[in-house]
């Protein structure tokens, strides 16, 4: 059975969603953000900076969401949740599943080091104002694609699972300008699916500062 | 027969380089880091945000290189390049795969932000460093992970045209310490190559500041 490192308010949510969304078993460790937590010797024996998502598999211990999205899509979906690889929408599935990472969590995470993570006094107000800046640019394009679209490919996919996920962090972090209505909607969109509810609450009794 | 759209210096070369290792025909467009260029109209009309790589591949135009790379290799490598589904190499592929952007490339874009593009008045030693000191956290697990290998994966993969291609950036902007020796023999290994070689010399006559 998989094993998931989760520490609320992360990437990790998005295994936490595909799992539920693919209805797989799994066990659950739930790792406040704390030394003690993902900063723990035992952690940084998973992953050397001390980070989630970490996923077990036997004898596989994996860190990265896409890895592991990839991997347990791959592994266990059967063909559901990406489509077929001769598909026409096979190349837009990857180009948005990259999208998150590549594009609009560099940004997000200045915004988070900016606003949570930094001691007040070592804030930058010009280093947050181009990160709100940039992420802006970024969603405009993800904003543009899913005009009269319910998801970013097809019914669902795990390209949901990576840039939904971005977009419902980026909407929490009040980073999602009121003219992006294609995006509010998608969120909430996401919003309303049981599985990523179930997902979302896990861990959130652990105290976490970017929960 | 893809056509490939490439600036120097950038992730462009990622694609280039995959091209060259699997022998296949592709036209290339050469867009130098400017207004007329990536910046134009009509390459923003292949990325809103004026970047590259963007592949175009008969009615296919994709951008982000992981995507990209992925989408050659799955549907031209006839299996070369990755490891097969089943095997144990298969999640640490997709892991150091998608470590590259996830770990590597926010602070390394950081880097070239605050040494390349910004004016000399605009950039900050402070958050400078901090993009220096997390690079070099981010690529310690790397250092480690390729003791006594001399790629990621196996012979060769495309895990490297990503990761690999980071760290030949990295070794350019000087931010590989001198104690990470692993990284440093990775490195020539990869410029030992001659599909690496004709790769990254695409497109050098073009004018193009960070190249």
């Amino acid at each position: 059975m998989i094993k998931l490192y989760l520490t609320p308010g992360t990437r990790a949510g998005r295994v936490a969603w595909l799992l539920e969304e693919l209805k797989l078993d799994y066990e659950l460790e739930v790792l406040p953000f704390t030394k003690e937590g993902l900063k723990s010797p035992e952690h940084r024996s998973r992953h050397a900076l001390g980070r989630v998502p970490v996923i077990e598999d036997g004898d596989i211990s994996i860190f990265e969401s896409g890895a592991i999205i990839q991997y347990i899509v791959d592994k266990y979906s059967n063909g559901d949740l990406k489509p077929d690889i001769n598909s026409s929408d096979y190349p837009y599935y990857l180009q948005w599943f990259h999208y998150c990472e590549g594009m609009v969590m560099p940004p997000m995470n200045q915004i988070v080091v900016q606003t949570v993570l930094l001691p007040p006094d070592r804030r930058d107000e010009t280093v947050l104002n181009q990160a709100k800046n940039l992420l802006s640019k970024s969603l405009n394009p993800v904003n543009n694609f899913i005009q009269d679209k319910d998801y970013l490919i097809g019914d669902f996919s795990a390209a949901d699972c990576m840039l939904g996920h971005s977009c419902y962090m980026a909407t929490r972090l009040g980073a999602v300008s009121e003219d992006m209505l294609n995006i509010k909607k998608y969120v909430s969109n996401i919003e309303s699916r049981s599985a990523f509810q179930k997902a979302i609450k896990l861990g959130e009794d652990v105290d976490n500062p970017i929960g």
